[in-house]
């Protein structure tokens, strides 16, 4: 015998699944759901099945749409002779958080990783290519991969297949986080930090 | 313009609902559903409608139940002189694993308190009377709320409630909790363990 009904059972089985959440937290989870209206469930479950089915890949730059090109792609204010490629979606909304960067975007949706099996077909590499043959207005293209080493050798990647094009390829710059401290940085950002210094 | 398009929004919305998720987890929630494939979307949206369609309060003891009588009620198995009373379902499933209670439940549905505005009436107090009214069988009622201070006011009411019938009103035991540490034991505890002290 089962210790919840068997509906209860497999809505804390479906739960679990999600990351961060152990085996205590779906029960309170489900607990929770089944003390509120119907409504609740109901949205949650209809929020799930629409944002499944109406999110695309944006055909130009991959990233998240519910039309054919994202309202990124679709605007005509942006600077169209930048170029800036990230690992996921995610990133492209950091980087709109700035209020700064007005150009384009590309998701190269993750990293080289040959640990995890993970090579230049499985990301948009050869959409990125496609996109600086299609057009000539390009100027620069910032790598924006995360400052790791599967981040490092991506971005090195995508300089050497871009070689061919008369455009400038640049990586974002590293070094000590704003409000961060001398004292607490790593080895590595130091050293990134003396490598990229500045004229005052 | 929003971040996210309208669906993906809109799914963040209703996860951030959820106990314990805050805005960071549920964009990280919201974006890995997307990367799975769609049946762990349709899977978790049809456990969430199923589960709270299906399961309402046993008609007896107002745990949760997918028929009129819950599991528990239905057996033929169960001592039906005993009486186990609990705050919430999910102590009744903490009761059942100690595999040691063989008699019945009745769920409360909360304890009385008057700061958060809940009365006698918002609890299945007048179902408990009527369950000692109706039979006879009953020896002894033994009342499990959690050790607060509404646990023992609600176990109190339901002491005065029970007066009339010719049944044993017990409560749980304080103490120290098995691999407890009387160092660390607060004053409370250690002094319901001396006056709950038992001969060897």
């Amino acid at each position: 015998m089962s210790e919840y009904p068997a509906s209860f059972e497999r809505l804390i089985f479906e739960l679990e699944k999600l990351p961060g959440i152990g085996p205590r937290s779906a029960i309170r989870l489900a607990f929770y759901i089944l003390k509120k209206p119907v409504e609740f469930s109901t949205s949650l479950a209809q929020a799930l099945v629409e944002a499944k089915s109406k999110i695309h890949p944006c055909r130009n730059c991959f990233n998240l749409s519910e039309g054919a090109l994202c309202t990124i792609c679709q605007s005509s204010r942006r600077d169209t002779s930048l170029l800036l490629v990230v690992e996921d979606p995610s990133d492209i909304v950091a980087f709109e958080r700035t209020h700064e960067y007005q150009g384009l975007y590309h998701v190269l949706g993750g990293v080289l990783s040959p640990l995890e099996g993970k090579g230049p077909q499985d990301l948009t590499l050869n959409a990125l290519v496609q996109r600086l043959q299609n057009n000539s207005q390009w100027k620069e293209v910032i790598v924006a991969t995360n400052p790791t080493v599967e981040g490092d050798s991506t971005a090195f990647y995508i300089q050497q297949q871009l070689k061919p094009f008369p455009v400038k390829v640049t990586r974002i710059a590293r070094g000590l986080p704003s409000g961060g401290d001398v004292d607490y940085a790593d080895e590595s950002t130091l050293l990134k930090s003396l490598e990229g210094r500045q004229t005052l």
